[in-house]
């Protein structure tokens, strides 16, 4: 199903329906091992700090278990397990618990990431984070901040001049020597830089809270169901060539097209990017 | 009132109320700024990035007006305002709004710091959240994380080791050059090192979820709330030198002596702090 064929009223409800099944039960898992005595770490990778907890892999088997009886046709990407083959046509792209670190620390800034879309890109995602109850959702349709509380529209902020602009990434490091002084030259022209915030960057500038998120070396799921909420909320996410970012590796996203040329311009100006 | 003459039971009851009025009125206040219209934002220090919000200043007014009521005998020194010299011997030491960076961006970081004690450091503390209602408090009597689901106590983990330690800092800039290569000497030697969690971060301390807080150029302010919660959850809060930490500046935070004493060494290591 390429992205130019528009999903269906019938099935954009659906696949909506779905995903908040998904994000529902991921929600009690989450929090069950949040901050709990039932978290279990392990080193994915030896020698690196990439810890998983079993949150992670329960809430993956769970959402799995609920697209096989409701969309079994879908194939699914997950960080956890091996990818699923459907056929339909959409993938289904999630990521269990985003920012394990801001997990095990208990910081709110971690998320359950779900998207679903065509090959070209997601056209549904979901940021929810269980324990602030909130859930960022953006579709063809509408992009809203749901909360207990009262369901909210989502909009960027339109701030074009850098010298105003807030800009967040995860770690100071970014990824390689190559890629921190690139995101360091947009970083020493902004007005204010902060880290640590996990997915729940993304959320803030879908919101018009924050201008800029810059990152590198993502994973497909990482970025996916982000995507999907910042476009519904009118924002722009490219990789650092201005290409398609859903598969991950370095992205920025912006709320200003202007903001996000000017930004891009110092990602790319050692021409080495 | 020197800080050996404990609190009566009576007082120590009376101090906690009072502090507890202060950060239920300071709540709807800063909520009503957060994310909102209502925001106003000015520079403090012409060509240095430090805003206040006019909810900073609101709430701190709403607490002098409530001291003023109950507690009028008291010396107050908070962040907006000149000090108040009282008669008590006893001061109420106030940041209506720490970490406004974070509560301009959107995230549930910042929070409301209230402390009184004595000249030689506070007795009661309070780290409140308005955002996620949670509120750490600790007191010579008791150590709580208090949230409308439940209250629960705060009780430091007892990490020894630095490599499996988890340390946060607000800016990985910390401070001056000098300072933060000090901090780099910790930070290189730690299991995981996050930024951006404001006073959030001495909360996840006292809740046993981090190891190690390091900061530097902090004001009285900035630490004598999160100081007494930590010090209540049974941690350690001094200066860089070992010393006493609730005049601010060089400040380090952890839950186990001998770490402290291990991320001490570190920070000294150059002779030059």
């Amino acid at each position: 199903m390429p992205k130019t064929a528009p999903l269906s009223p019938d099935l954009h409800d659906e696949l909506v329906g779905v995903a908040h099944l998904l994000a529902d039960a991921a929600r009690p898992i989450a929090l069950q091992y949040f901050r709990g005595a039932g978290q279990d770490i392990e080193n994915k990778l030896a020698g690196d700090f990439d810890p998983v907890t079993v949150a992670d892999r329960l809430i993956e088997q769970k959402m799995r278990e609920l697209l096989a009886e409701h969309r079994p046709q879908d194939s699914i990407l997950g960080e956890e397990f091996a990818a699923y083959e459907g056929s339909s046509g959409l993938t289904w792209v999630l990521d269990p618990i985003d920012g394990t670190r801001g997990f095990i620390s208990g910081t709110p800034t971690w998320g359950v990431l779900i998207a679903v879309g065509p090959e070209d890109g997601p056209l549904i995602g979901m940021i929810d984070q269980p324990f602030t109850s909130e859930r960022f959702v953006g579709t063809p349709q509408f992009a809203q901040l749901q909360h207990p509380s009262g369901d909210r529209p989502l909009e960027v902020r339109k701030l074009v001049d850098l010298q105003d602009a807030i800009l967040f990434t995860t770690f100071p490091e970014i990824g390689t020597k190559q890629e921190q002084a690139a995101f360091n030259r947009v970083r020493d022209r902004v007005k204010l830089a902060r880290y640590g915030m996990d997915c729940y960057s993304y959320g803030l500038l879908a919101a018009g809270q924050i201008d800029l998120v810059v990152e590198a070396q993502l994973n497909a799921y990482d970025i996916q169901g982000p995507l999907a909420v910042i476009q519904a909320a009118g924002g722009i996410v490219t990789n650092w060539q201005g290409g398609p970012a859903h598969n991950g590796g370095q992205v920025i996203a912006a709320g200003d097209p202007t903001l996000h040329a000017a930004a891009l311009k110092l990602l790319q100006s050692d021409g080495a990017v």
